[in-house]
């Protein structure tokens, strides 16, 4: 008999196929898993999350036996890692597996934002390029060569951006929570990096520290000419203060993939010309999805067979 | 007095203020010189032109004393080459400083059009996203890890495509006339090259020999999962081929910054879901401006001191 495996948040069936060949599925299709599944809570031992999904602990109590919460994806942000811990539950993850792909994602979104590549779209759709018409937005804008690039978190992520964006011939600069053996120049903290790039890319492992942390202060600091690109968590930025400072010209541009309360995008984010906004799908490629999958199965088939997981969450240690 | 240079095709105002402070500029605004200033026309020696602008025997005959044609900008397809030499008029361009600008908006199209970020822009503003609409095309593609990049026309822009794309772990090939020193897979043809890659990179000069060569055959090679950018001038493709193949899904889609007759695009094309367009601006940004107005300044400096142009066209010398 297959073991089972109580899927937790909600996932297109699609990406559910691999793990089906392996597992018996309990799909509560985001629902609650008492109401869906209420014969089967008494012997869940693993489950599948995304890792955004809350999970503290008085829900792990709710299954006596889990013994695996097991992220698809880098993202963990969501697992209470002490409750879990204290209940001896292994936290699973998939470390790096969407790294190219989300690093992509950044700089899709960074040069979309700073090329203006949706007014350029609309200016030849609507005719208004056949037609002549002036677009203030269409003014030249610096190019990357003369660009500063501040990258904040220096994880897998992280130095696939500083890579992509040594390759479009940018000065690279970083901010972590240590100095690492990087090429780039490090700044001590996230404001001295804020007054010092034009592009703020946001690649740090959200927790309760990171909270807010780019805020009204450190959008200041970007300037006018300043650009902020977000493929973290939407916590890490204060979506108010960024609508704001969007909105009067504090900083001339953003580009997201994450919002503070996903699915929802705020009605005074999606009203502004200078954002390009994506719907998390940083990690949304095949090879990012496949490469997910394997970390899963491994993690999944290690805890059935009695063995640490391969891909576990080691608190502290894989952040930036 | 200071030396005359006319103005021949249309340019914004901004873009002549340096050269303004050097000469007296004969602008005309894309009219006729010889409607807007006929007294002017029997001792015209230089004029300024873009490259795209058509500029033959005829035309040259108009201006008896012109001896120098200097292009804003890299390309000079505009210009009868042979003809100029003929009549002793130089022939000067700005190589390479835009190259870096036309590379990023090359990346940003292939990455707007592989990733889908116009749809996923318009999932997340419409309340699709909020609402869990399904939307076909954001179906998870391909990542850049797992794509193969083909690059046509191995000149400065070529290399910094490829240079980009290598960054990105991008499988990187390339067609040019000849074989060049650089670290990538070399096809003997374009037809090989498009059956290799999935993305090809348009970035060959533009002359009578490429004209079309990007072809129905070439757009089918390429395959459904196919892609192609185009920053070198819409004479390359074959325009109607490539929007029968993007209509007809023998390609997925097309990242276009140049067009056939510009600044218009064809109906056909502008409603198209699966392209990116924009509106020329590969060379469109103040560090390009500033490199090619140094380069126009220093050609026309050199002219009018009797000396060889700095930044001389080179027929067939700097194509790839």
């Amino acid at each position: 008999m297959a073991d089972k495996v109580l899927i937790y948040s909600r996932f297109p069936k699609t990406m559910m196929t691999r793990f089906a060949e392996a597992f018996e599925l309990l799909d509560t299709a985001g629902k609650s898993a008492h109401e869906v599944f209420p014969a089967e809570i008494a012997n869940v031992r693993a489950m599948l999350t995304a890792g955004g999904t809350p999970l503290g602990a008085a829900e792990m109590d709710r299954f006596p036996k889990l013994g695996a919460i097991v992220c698809y994806g880098t993202g963990y942000d969501g697992v209470d890692l002490k409750a879990a811990a204290a209940r001896n539950i292994a936290v699973g993850h998939s470390p790096g597996a969407n790294a190219a792909s989300v690093a992509d994602i950044a700089m899709t979104l960074m040069l979309a934002t700073t090329r203006r590549i949706l007014v350029a779209d609309q200016y030849v759709r609507s005719g208004d390029w056949a037609g002549s018409k002036q677009s203030p937005l269409m003014r030249p804008q610096a190019g990357m060569p003369s660009r500063r690039i501040g990258v904040y978190g220096m994880g897998e992520i992280g130095r696939k951006i500083a890579v992509r964006c040594a390759a479009f011939e940018s000065e690279v600069g970083y901010f972590s929570r240590s100095r690492h053996d990087v090429p780039y120049q490090y700044f001590p903290t996230l404001e001295a990096l804020a007054d010092w790039c034009s592009v703020l890319m946001v690649a740090v492992r959200a927790s309760e520290e990171t909270n807010h942390l780019v805020n009204a202060d450190i959008l200041k600091r970007l300037g006018a000419d300043g650009y902020v690109v977000n493929i973290s968590r939407g916590s890490v930025i204060d979506e108010a203060a960024l609508v704001a400072a969007l909105s009067d010209g504090t900083i001339a541009g953003a580009g997201l993939d994450v919002y503070a309360r996903e699915p929802h995008a705020p009605d005074a984010l999606t009203a502004l010309p200078n954002v390009v906004l994506s719907p998390h799908i940083g990690g949304h490629t095949l090879d990012s999805h496949v490469a997910m999958q394997n970390c899963v199965l491994a993690n999944l088939t290690a805890f059935f067979g009695g063995k640490p997981l391969p891909y576990a969450v080691r608190e502290g240690g894989k952040s930036s």
